[in-house]
């Protein structure tokens, strides 16, 4: 019989990869028989983090061949395999807003922590099941990269508390300058497309019956990226025809000094631009303070759209 | 400043109070400050547990007055408190399928356990809290009704493992015996109206656009019930005319020998007959083996309003 398969949203960042390997490992210890999976290649900082903790990357898939799924990272519909609507989910590790439906119970545990692989390390830690060397180490690199280096608002005092164990699990003596190298990995934009840009990390959010695209980059230079605003502008507008969203904002994010600007294209501008308290100039947003899209762009915006 | 309310869902079960009770406790335990509280008094089977452990019932409440709630043993708005859409939910122990929606994360713990009180005993147990006698008592009551003492296909390992820590912390030395008093206690339909009988246990489920009203009761007597059918039909005609329900489902439960009677009023008959592989016969439906809603009856029905 086919493995059940465990993945992570589309667009796989850091720990969307590694909750993935991390949960099948879980899962297959405690008696299920799972493959980790992936819903797109991963970007340049997982390649990183791979490279640096030698772990093949999961296989890339589209839609799932198996009846049985489980997901981490993610639960609604618009961000996982196309045909999720046929399969039924087992299981479901999260730490995101929740919007999900099922007809049967199921295990779904979700919890405000910075990564899901820092609910991850929970349950292992409670189940007395020891974390591989080079699982522990994607682990690190999944906290490390959501929380920004346990800068960013989402992060939680069992965020701090389980750094520490997975580097020392991990083999990382020194987590501050392994972060740094893992984070300025993924901000190497220029050799992106004004397509990879935009599409590399974003996701699609249904807010009352309407589509709304957010996308974010890492970056260590926001002026550098806003050279390149004409050329995102088309790519987004280009998407917005295609694909039928109703809008697309487009977060680029300091992760040194915690700050970004956003560009907004689409319909309801008033919404967006009240959700930050602003109003856009030329498309843009000033967004002090904000790293987080989770925690500081998508629920504001979900508020305005209720 | 108001404590934050931990409720189970309305026409409460053991389960559904004891729940709350354990939760508030736990949550308290952990630093928070809760009330638990109901959403309808009481049934016959609780008041006996209540009474036993010597514990009082929690305040019934209709609307929470509280910005911030905690739900138990339920997730459906449906099922909530009336102003559930304006309360922002912080955590979720449930053991139901899910139907659930937020604006921002939260702690969402469902799991396919017996009760959501056996749920709540592991994190009692994974964070070294120990359960006070009473609030025991009051689990062990909800784990043997949800299960029908273990007799339940919705019956876990876990259940299996856990009853006898809850009935040694309760001071409950013969768990058979307290547990056939227990639901024999719930079992006295004789002091009921037909109104009263139909609404106990009665909870609604969105499918696909409609209102299905599913109530269960149980009894020792099933024949005895049914002398009652032309009284429980005026009733529930009367309900879908009132409430606009689409149908009404009521499954009358033989607890000793784990078998179901059903009777249906209202639309869709045939996909009502079709979830059990039967045809509907003077409203009434045979349901051998079946003493689950949750497990036997909702899941087979919302395949068939997909």
């Amino acid at each position: 019989m086919a493995k059940e398969l465990v993945f992570g949203h589309q667009n796989p960042d850091t720990d969307a990869i590694a909750a993935a390997i991390a949960a099948s490992y879980y899962l297959n210890k405690k008696g299920m028989d799972t493959e980790a999976v992936a819903l797109g290649k991963p970007n340049d900082e997982t390649k990183f983090a791979l490279d640096y903790f030698k772990v093949q990357a999961p296989r890339v898939i589209e839609k799932a061949d198996t009846k049985e799924v489980v997901l981490v990272d993610h639960n609604e519909a618009a961000q996982s395999v196309s045909n999720i609507a046929d399969l039924t989910v087992t299981h479901v590790f999260d730490h995101h807003k929740i919007d999900f439906k099922t007809s049967a119970p199921l295990f779904y545990h979700a919890e405000a922590l910075g990564s899901t692989s820092t609910i991850l390390f929970t349950f292992f830690e409670r189940d007395g099941i020891e974390i591989p060397k080079p699982i522990a180490g994607m682990m690190l690199s999944a906290l490390i990269s959501d929380t920004l280096l346990l800068k960013s608002p989402t992060t939680t005092d069992v965020d701090r508390k389980i750094i520490g164990k997975l580097a020392a699990q991990a083999g990382v003596s020194d987590i501050d300058d392994f972060g740094i190298h893992l984070l300025k990995a993924g901000t190497n934009l220029s050799k992106k497309t004004d397509k990879e840009l935009i599409d590399g990390d974003a996701k699609s959010f249904e807010l009352a019956g309407k589509t709304l695209r957010i996308g974010q980059v890492n970056t260590v230079d926001i002026p550098e990226v806003l050279t390149r605003k004409d050329g995102i502008k088309k790519e987004i507008e280009a998407e917005i025809a295609s694909d039928g969203y109703n809008g697309f904002l487009f977060v680029i994010t300091d992760i040194l000094n915690s700050n970004s600007k956003a560009l907004y294209y689409g319909s309801d501008e008033d919404k967006i631009a009240a959700a930050f308290g602003q109003t856009l100039t030329a498309n843009s947003l000033d967004l002090p303070g904000v790293v987080s899209r989770k925690k500081q762009v998508v629920p504001p915006i979900t508020e305005q759209f209720k």
